[in-house]
């Protein structure tokens, strides 16, 4: 009941970090896309670990494979299969874990939900299950941009422990720019700053967390909905369902909270050519839970991963105290560059969603009315 | 599509702020359990304006009234349909607003979206669409004290602006010491300078956010759902579901993403009497996306309320400078203190599903290992 | 959880027979939409008892109260709630059940199901709450309208008992032909039989049973979904909802599967406008679940009501031997003539569901090429 | 949006009859769960071509593999992924049909939703989907077993063309008793009949239909809900999703709808040993949409195939008449040995999710309560 999201553009993800495979399955794209799978395996290369000396030295080949739904790259309606085969399972890596919960991770928690625990690597907790949301985000990426001519998703690091960007009033990035950090941070200085970082909590066997933020650019007003499925609504479920992800914030909301009303205001104006824009953008890009125009922008916090190469205490499964370390080389110092792709990918998710329930509900307007959802 | 929530404990609000009534229907109840009208109306008049000096002047009876569901005060295990019926719809107040887009209201976006504009309160976006929430968490409630006898849930006024409550690292106050207090603000000192800044706000023609915290106790280890279903991801777009929210925040999280990894844990130890504990709870109750047994607490910030008693420009409907003055009368200058009960109704609601989800997770379990999970 | 029906078109029905009220809440319309409360008030009319002589002389009132999501007649996009107040409710007539299952009622099941029972005039199983269906169904015609200008749906009484209308190949009749037969029988001398015999029945205190047959013209190729949401499967099921139905037949289904498959085919032809037809239409108007243009055509069998004005033996609550007798006033010999109105504001549902549906599964297509579905 | 079925025990299929597999994901399931990879895969070989002379010459190998949810035969409560991957795969054989619609297939209205057309086979409405339905159900089916002891299931071929069994008034037979008769009838020499009957068929290159029966013994009083998810509308929506299906009949349903209510009573009396049963079984184990402890029985009708081996006249994709002759070698001359175990599996899908669903729903029912359902 939990591998499911969406109600229009329908993804689901099955996996463990170490069964035969981990996929997904996409239910409700439209007939005749055009779908390139070279671009949904640029998006799995950019989240793979073992991409830098910064990021975990696991070795995962993460090779998309497609089982149904394409004929000659294009969709048939059907529900489209993506997996990528589990090569690096070497599960006697984790076998010294079945006796004990590791500290701070989900082992506890899961074995009172199922009454049974997987034996290795954390089972459908693993952050290795969210190369099938980057996967299926490639797809929804797509037919986005397929709608809207303009769209544009950058995520990238904004901070890393305390050292952060400064703040960026409508920060609109290439990934290029982004991909030259190893830190997936857009400034120069500040990344070499972060990769020191980085690399000092490696080197002492310990982690760092930090935030990443996304701008999306080329969405028109008019998508989201009201009440319970308000866009931003959906955006937290989608970010906060990420492993290692602690706030959401919209927009300028931190900030927006402390001021007063009469200063938070983003005001509607006319523009030389005739259409509308705004005087701020301290809302993010939605009010009401519907789209205004406006880039959409959001910020999501994560912890320092809780595997970490230090000797810790903790519980054996029959609650003896007991002490665990864990393997060195499949540590991560800081996820946050990894993490941004997968931003990247819930983010368009949830706008495919919107954007084919959108459809729907333009039912009966006069199809010359529809402007940006062409 | 926007206005159902929930798998098995399943919520459709109704009702625009001047339409006949604003209500509830509640499908998924069990049946044979008893259901304390009076409590309802209770958390009703807790989240009711005009309760005192700073808040809104409008009286608002919302009286609830049961249409379906019950007989002699047990559910049927049919539809629940509570709902106020709306008396103090006055259209006319609003009808100066017909032709012109509110700024950082979503009359803008909400006309794009649908193509029509709610003539008078923002229609679906109102704040008077929260009581049927309410109304609905408090039902939520008495199914989760049924289940857990020790069920506890609050939520209060952390911070007004920028003044802020000092740090509390395990919350849990009454209801009574939170209402004691206009601002829903448990600390008496506080309180009182929090009082003193928003009638000053409310001078001035202006309004103030801040941030609202909420601790529940008694939710035992194992409940929420891995990847998309998480826990913190449910609680996540139902706070952000609130109008005016702004962020969300789980457990310690700003302070968490700039830790190190091994300052990060919450390690297990056994207790005295045997049963399992935490050293700390950084986390807030959930790991994994599933409860571990600890208090569950997170935090949410809202913005100042759009309406305030100053003239602002805007634009017309046909796109041409305005000015705009909200009625004075109807100016809430700090959403905080009815928010809070809000924030209680909303987290009641994904604990509920959550709860009647596990029930059919459980299926197969031996009935005298479900501990907390009678 | 039972209550919902739909994915973009989503209904929810709430009301007991003898609650304060029996509605319904449609989420997903598109805004702008003018709906007449007096097409709906009409539906209703057709489906309420006590219009003739040969229907039960209960009085239901049955006027149809808008209380959320319209404004001068137009749709808002937020939840449409109709409903009708209970003024016929007299739990009095039905106290004498309250120790006693009702012999082939659902009082038994339902009572192991819900540990509790309806006192009175069984709860959600009642009748009554078709009401709700055909109100929500008369808003569904009234879209479908809105889109396909040549839509027309129909459901008569073929069969009662025994005696049946001939075989139509192609039937279309107007609400009109329909309704001059107090039996909805479009044959004026089979009608007049039918009603004979329905008479006969009603004064031993019996009832009858029959056939319901639909026809829907005007609906495009191309609506429905392969697999598990066949066009025919929600149809299917949305039938078999309608209490006391006991069959559903897709075309001349029955007779098809006698034939040889050289036999059963429905050829394409091009007709002289260069339009696609069909040499005939077995399948009824879908093919692997999707409509192919020609008449959406099926037959729904509904049993000889259970409440019938005769002694019964039974059990008590207790598993005693009893008798039980219905009071004769509230005795209906026949629903049929009721249950062909539930039928077509079912289908209804189900087509505009599925309309919806298909404008999300359009996003990619060229507006040109939606042809019917404009 | 089509390819997902069920609440709390959700199935996903994916698979086109030509691409790398068909599989389906189970979420949803129990922790803990032993699963018997041998007896899915026995399910399996039931449905698979090539079975027997009067079955198509297709060989489908048909392996069954678990790509995920499952550790030493123990579900994980993650979700469960079964698929067979294609290898009589022969695109070439069906390279004559890409520019034309074959007679009373589903070509043409696929091709009107989708803007395209699978090349080959029949895509999502290929007969082959259907072996991840039956993998699925297969889980379903142990899965109920472990709830309730005495479960069983059959579904048996009552009917081909006009040559039918007698009627049987509890039907309950065995596996071994059915997988005798290559037509999957229980009765020999009606058996050998049927037999000679396809066989001429197949001989003139033509196909036949008829009818299936279903018997589920093992299942208490309580399953199933009121309103839009009875549980025979949720059977009639499984069995009419299934390719060539034409019609449900639930119980007795087609004499029942002939009788009159005094001669149609399933009368409720107190056995010898205390418990509760009944006179008959008219409605076949269903009362209200919820199940009455009584065996549940229904029919699914099935045309013939409309792939036949005879020279056909038909309209290619530009609408110009053409003549269409299937390659002899795939045509299936009967469906029905093959989908009897179709409709076990749909069968055992609905009855899964509907157990699941009432644990949810006995969330507050003493424990020692649940009787049957424990």
């Amino acid at each position: 009941m939990s591998s499911v999201l969406g109600q229009c553009f329908r993804v689901m993800t099955f996996g463990e970090s170490h069964s035969g495979a981990v996929g997904t399955v996409i239910d409700g794209l439209p007939g005749g896309m055009a779908v390139d799978l070279d671009a949904v395996q640029q998006q799995l290369q950019r989240r793979k670990p073992g991409q830098s000396s910064i990021t975990t030295g696991r070795k995962e080949e993460d090779q998309v494979v497609c089982l149904s739904g394409l004929q000659e790259g294009l969709t048939l309606g059907s529900p489209l299969t993506l997996l990528v085969y589990n090569k690096d399972a070497r599960p006697e890596d984790y076998q010294h874990l079945q006796n004990l919960y590791r500290p701070s991770h989900s082992d506890y928690s899961y074995e009172k939900k199922y009454g049974i625990l997987a034996h290795s690597g954390g089972g459908r907790s693993s952050a290795r299950e969210t190369l099938a949301r980057v996967a299926a985000g490639a797809v929804a990426e797509q037919l986005l941009r397929h709608i809207w001519r303009d769209f544009h998703i950058i995520a990238y690091t904004h901070r890393v422990a305390s050292l952060s960007l400064e703040e960026t009033p409508n920060p609109c990035f290439s990934r290029l720019e982004v991909d030259r950090s190893p830190v997936r941070c857009p400034h120069t200085q500040v990344s070499r700053e972060m990769e020191q970082l980085i690399k000092e909590a490696r080197e002492q066997g310990d982690s760092l967390g930090g935030e990443i933020r996304c701008a999306i650019h080329g969405v028109p007003a008019g998508l989201g909905e009201p009440v319970f499925h308000k866009l931003e609504a959906d955006l937290a479920q989608a970010m906060m369902s990420i492993p290692a992800s602690r706030y959401f914030i919209m927009g300028d909301g931190l900030q927006s909270t402390t001021k007063r009303g009469s200063q938070n205001k983003d005001r509607l104006q006319r523009l030389a050519d005739g259409s509308v824009g705004y005087t701020s953008n301290f809302c993010g890009g939605i009010e009401g839970g519907i789209s205004n125009g406006n880039a959409i922008l959001f910020s999501v916090g994560f912890k320092p991963p809780s595997t970490i190469a230090q000797k810790e205490e903790t519980l054996t499964r029959d609650l003896q105290p007991t002490t665990y370390q864990s393997s060195p080389k499949r540590h991560d110092p800081c996820v946050l560059p990894r993490a941004a792709v997968v931003v990247e990918g819930m983010a368009c998710l949830i706008l495919a969603d919107h954007l084919m329930r959108q459809q729907s509900q333009n039912t009966l307007r006069p199809l010359a009315k529809l402007e940006g959802l062409q």
